[in-house]
């Protein structure tokens, strides 16, 4: 009974992603994109879960209203990019009680100690007082997301890493207390503001043409690259050092293409950031046109999506729960 | 909707323990024996929840294998003492994810700070320090049992109450955030160790003759009061602060009479130590004889204890998931 979960060969793949609004051009060239790309390539006995993370959320102060309609609104966007509710197991985080369950659990064998080395806590700690940071992590992320993140393999950004370590650390430490094996692996890439190239493409910055957001019409995308900031030395080189503007451009041109960057600079020898910005915009367009369109259509059909996050949900319970029997078991608690 | 939850007269009695082993005379006669009051005092629209709290347990380190035989050992304590689980709901907390659920949100909304300023944060930080402290309390504790705390009437002991102003805290914090309005209340008594009579009784304490435990024989109980640390005043008198050992003794022998202190030691005047030793002697063996007898029968009995444990788990899971319903409602969860 101890060795039912997990068999050696089949992988099971969970990410989560924050209901905190519309998607930006960061998040869905970064992880979702990765995520669509993870069901596309994935084995016939692969399994995939991606799950809409409320509870994460409710780390920092959330307004109730609008954490419900983003909730609806990123169901309909895993959708809309071909994220397959037949395929994978998409739910809210907050239909499902083994991670709360889970995080207790793993909270009382993790040392404050760790927890206060993690980049994440100083940044937040730093932020809480300024207030109004970019709310896309916290540790305590880590322990809700666990009861998967145990099962296998994690896309993650390279930002996260850390938080992986500390996955890790905790997990050994389970394995320590309680006699288990499992692994973990990370992967991933990161968009940059339009308006301050030196910072990730943010949901929460002040400047809302520093992002492109999922849900952006043309002319929006246009206006934004337009006014993109990128240096004044003549022709295009990717240098994300020394030319962070222009690199990010190449990369948002790079990711929409699905080629390497070093493949796409290579095409604009000669050329000046108004042929680049050109081409951008109308790569940007051309990648988020289709998705845009479904996701309005998605959006008006409330009972599909209560229907998809409700099989979601069930499919969920039953994988976790079959884990969390032998969490209890295990501990002492069944 | 958002009023379904409490009618106004009715009062919701909540008290937990943690599956740690066999309870000792201070547990019985302090909280144990408040539950029974509890339960025969309630009017009848009261409802009582009575909780054995194993993911309270898992704060300290614990052996899976005795933490599982202590949450069956603790439910047939309660049997045996007579909680009746037709008028009690009487449930294993890790059969209720709504704890762990609320929980998390719980902390989500605490600040650090406010856990750093409470008393057995620091004792348990000093503890850990040192390590093999007693099980008994935990700043975490408070955030699970927390869905029923909310709901109203709790008896603590006295070394609890800073807690309960944690919770209040939290709760006035909830409100505030999220628009609600509940009220809270405490009252207790504490019996010490009979080796060390400065210090609580205690499950943990290396000497076991320090305690006496609900499981003890008639001759354990003889030889443990014989050895009791009292003091080498002559006659009895109830002087906590000079006499700790001799009024220790003389709350004992109260609490198992069930009058005040002040009453039983007005039957003294002119006897000795040895008078009073025999007394609470035969006093704890008259209060332990019966429901002793009635916990090694139902002991036996694993099909009855699995039913009551499942059927209180049922009634507390639809009791607090409509508190639950509400609580996502407001904070743009449901």
């Amino acid at each position: 009974m101890a060795t039912s979960v997990a068999e050696p060969k089949r992988r099971v793949i969970f990410s989560g992603i924050q209901p905190t609004g519309v998607p930006h051009l960061g998040n869905y060239l970064g992880a979702l994109a990765n995520w669509v790309q993870l069901q596309r390539n994935a084995l016939p006995e692969d399994e995939l879960l991606f799950s809409i993370v409320g509870w994460h959320a409710l780390i920092l102060p959330q307004s109730p209203k609008q954490l419900s309609e983003a909730r609806t609104d990123i169901l309909a966007v895993l959708l809309a990019i071909c994220i397959d509710p037949r395929r994978s197991i998409i739910f809210h985080q907050e239909h499902n009680p083994n991670h709360t369950e889970l995080a207790w659990i793993f909270n009382c064998i993790t040392p404050m100690r760790k927890l206060r080395r993690m980049t994440t806590w100083k940044s937040r700690l730093a932020a809480s007082k300024n207030q109004g940071d970019d709310a896309e992590m916290d540790e305590t992320e880590l322990n809700v997301g666990f009861s998967h993140i145990l099962a296998t393999h994690v896309p993650v950004g390279d930002d996260q890493t850390q938080h992986l370590e500390l996955s890790r650390v905790i997990a050994d430490q389970f394995n320590r207390n309680f006699k288990a094996k499992r692994q973990l692996f990370p992967p991933s890439k990161g968009i940059l503001s339009l308006r301050d190239p030196t910072s990730k493409m943010s949901k929460s910055a002040p400047d809302t043409s520093s992002r492109i957001l999922f849900t952006n019409s043309s002319s929006q995308i246009t206006s934004k690259i337009r006014s993109a900031v990128t240096d004044s030395i003549s022709g295009i080189t990717y240098d994300p050092v020394n030319r962070p503007g222009t690199a990010n451009l190449l990369s948002i041109l790079a990711a929409c293409k699905d080629e390497n960057v070093n493949k796409t600079v290579s095409g604009y020898a000669g050329k000046n950031h108004g042929a680049l910005k050109a081409d951008v915009t109308k790569a940007v367009e051309e990648k988020l046109k289709g998705p845009r369109k479904e996701y309005e259509k998605l959006k008006m059909d409330k009972e599909y999506l209560r229907r998809v996050a409700q099989e979601g949900a069930e499919r969920a319970r039953v994988k976790s729960e079959a884990t969390m029997m032998e969490v209890r078991e295990r501990i002492g608690l069944l």
